[in-house]
């Protein structure tokens, strides 16, 4: 049966990726059981018509419930061997739970964030954990020119962070409910699956003594992680739903240890 | 050339709604233009194979620039026809523009809603009018059980309305700018564009001062719509993005004059 | 503490259904552990306020491993009782895996639906069983006016399937995997996760060789449903995303067993 | 009343954008009146604590209606001015419309594209014209390796085109059509709004006639770009909605003129 992919190509162009996305699959990342968004990528050299995409499938088996950022560089090699490419690249998003506790009447809820596990292994091996935490956040210019009130929304911080690797190509151990809570920490509040109302008096009047622009968020998210030795670079994004507008305002900062 | 559209079918199936779906259209709505997200369709009697897909594109096109309450029994009337089919369904979403003056500074900007209109014309012909139209909302909970501060945030509340049609078959003359009104007057305050700070002061104070919940909402919308003589008959759904959760709240009441 | 949602209400409005929506759920549904997104309501008498939101996040916990036709009566129960309700109503959307082999190379690969139980409980009981199964739909007129060739598109399947509920209020034993098999048996061929070349020529070739249009997966489907006795009705919807125009073609029938 | 974002910052962390996101415009793009989603930043410096989001939606209203790449450095200037910004972003992704004529009855539709205008001016001016097109793919390895039939499929060209400015700042004259005409010219065959049946007949067996992978599309596309003087750099990608699979294939391709 004629193998058309493998037939040579002849318009000299070189493909950056190429590959399947939108594959979803169950998971088990971090440890625990999800569902994720797959997309799976190789170069395409220019004299090679193109990639085998149903190996893409086979070959993300047998790491799909073991997903983390140690397990990334070996799927990547895998993709790598497979696809006999030279540069490889994964990308998977899935939601993620951490049980939460209400802040007074410790009532226990899930909390979800939509978290990533990113990783490019060409001449050199790059990995990212990411998560896009939901937060509040109070508006300090409303609550200082206002008698009473001040308004406030949902936040959601973007973090995307790559790991230190060391010599033996190991990444330091950074996990999603870090980036929860460093996120959780410059907010104004965080949000919760459950109040009581006790709870809900207790996170009202945190915001209103917590008052943070978007800009606030971004920074020290920034500075948090700048302070983090497992961390070597960054890119934190923070959009809040403006309660007072029809559009959202946002805050972005990129950052590279040197 | 064969036409296997119009071949018999024989298993006796009768289907309610064929057509076609996501079609966007340059358009003209209430006077304005915008961009439209079409859906299209008729029922096809049990004998008949299926529906002739192109032509709806081409009976649409006379009645594009002029889409209002009053056009779409005329348009339904000729996709029935063209279609030669007993019952016909459009329906078209499509942003809407007002312009919105802010409360002290008069800054003036574009305040947007998701609008909607709807028709399906067989036995009977009935007329939907719809518009999505953000608010802002501010907790009556967290206010009273505070000592300061009360949680708030951006809702959404969405309206489809029936008007009344008369004899003639003239529908009464609602407008999408109607709806909007009636679902700010309900929230806590509406949102803006444009807020200079003494706007934002204006804002802050003027939700605090009128606490919700997203069942007030529902409950004053449906209310004042039950009092507008132009209504026959009226669906409200508001959705609040609870700034203290990372889900939503939401209150739905329908509701049909007798 | 004051309890802002138990004051009464004077304006005489009973609302349909109050709740939350958009709750993200680890949950364990038919056996398969996944990731639901939930909406939770019940109805509000005119003279009441509104619901106690954070009742819906606590009643869910202990059904939410245990997803099911068979257990969301017990569940709707649940809620009408903990919420004070006459009315109570779920919804949870979650993707759900099969496992598919291919037809010649018997690879095996995950092959995702978005499926959905739903159900609500007032003067009676109603269930419903959803799935949206992606499929392979080829043109028959395309096929037949053309010399060579027919063009094809990814096509899904909407499912929404009421299980006949017997006197001791059992529902007859419907499953996600009964939705996507009636829905394969009535497209052109199934879509699969993962085909090698034998496979493909197999697929390309059973496609060709079942031309249907929207309206015959649609009747298909609806025929099959109505001669299996455990369905009392269906609601069917079948969306080709036409591989030669910008939009898609669509055909629905909805069906109650008399 | 207080200037709270005029206040100093001392956490030596300069923010690289600071804006509005998701502000939904009326405006006119390449002379064509249409709906935008709007994301207006600045950059921060480190001791400055904010942007004034209200000035975005002021500075955008001289040329909302005028947008093009020759007017996106002047809306550039003047954010940078009234923002007091070293860096601004400017990006609007908005419908487009051709008008279409079918191949062989030569009936005319509204074909939509979702095109894009972007630019930041910092050291340096830099602008963006972008198209996501729709178009059909024909498989070579499934009409190669079946007696019959071959699948196909809707699949998407995401253009990012920077054209080259000349030494006076003049943007070389790209326009949305030319990124749609390099689309199509490189798929299996253009998708048409409205097809009648000699139509549907002529596309299928274009398509038939002209299989190219994910990979060819990307390839032909770029090599296209490449020989077109106007063009500085491009970002393409592929995205195929594959018609015998639950997910896409992709194939990307970025490339500098040096």
């Amino acid at each position: 049966m004629e193998d058309v992919q493998s037939q040579p190509d002849h318009r000299g162009i070189a493909l950056d990726r190429v590959g399947v996305s939108g594959v979803r699959l169950p998971v088990v990342a971090e440890g625990q059981r999800t569902v994720a968004i797959a997309d799976l990528a190789v170069s395409v050299p220019a004299e090679t018509k193109g990639a085998h995409m149903s190996r893409f499938l086979e070959v993300v088996e047998p790491h799909r419930e073991l997903l983390s950022l140690a397990r990334l560089p070996l799927l990547l090699r895998d993709v790598r061997a497979v696809l006999e490419a030279d540069h490889a690249e994964v990308a998977f998003r899935f939601p993620y739970f951490v049980a939460k506790k209400a802040p007074v009447s410790k009532a226990t809820g899930w909390a979800d964030v939509e978290a990533s596990l990113e990783g490019s292994l060409g001449a050199e091996l790059s990995l990212t954990l990411g998560a896009v935490v939901p937060v509040t956040s109070l508006c300090p210019c409303s609550k200082a020119i206002s008698d009473y009130g001040a308004h406030n929304q949902r936040g959601y911080v973007h973090l995307d962070v790559t790991p230190r690797i060391d010599a033996q190509g190991t990444a330091a151990p950074l996990t999603i409910a870090d980036l929860v809570r460093v996120a959780e920490e410059n907010a104004s509040a965080p949000v919760y699956p459950l109040l009581k109302r006790p709870d809900e008096r207790h996170v009202t009047m945190q915001a209103y003594d917590n008052p943070v622009f978007v800009e606030d968020i971004a920074r020290g998210v920034a500075l948090a992680l700048r302070e983090d030795p497992r961390v070597a670079a960054a890119r934190v994004r923070v959009v809040n739903q403006e309660s007072i507008h029809n559009h959202d305002a946002f805050a972005e900062v990129s950052w590279t240890r040197t």
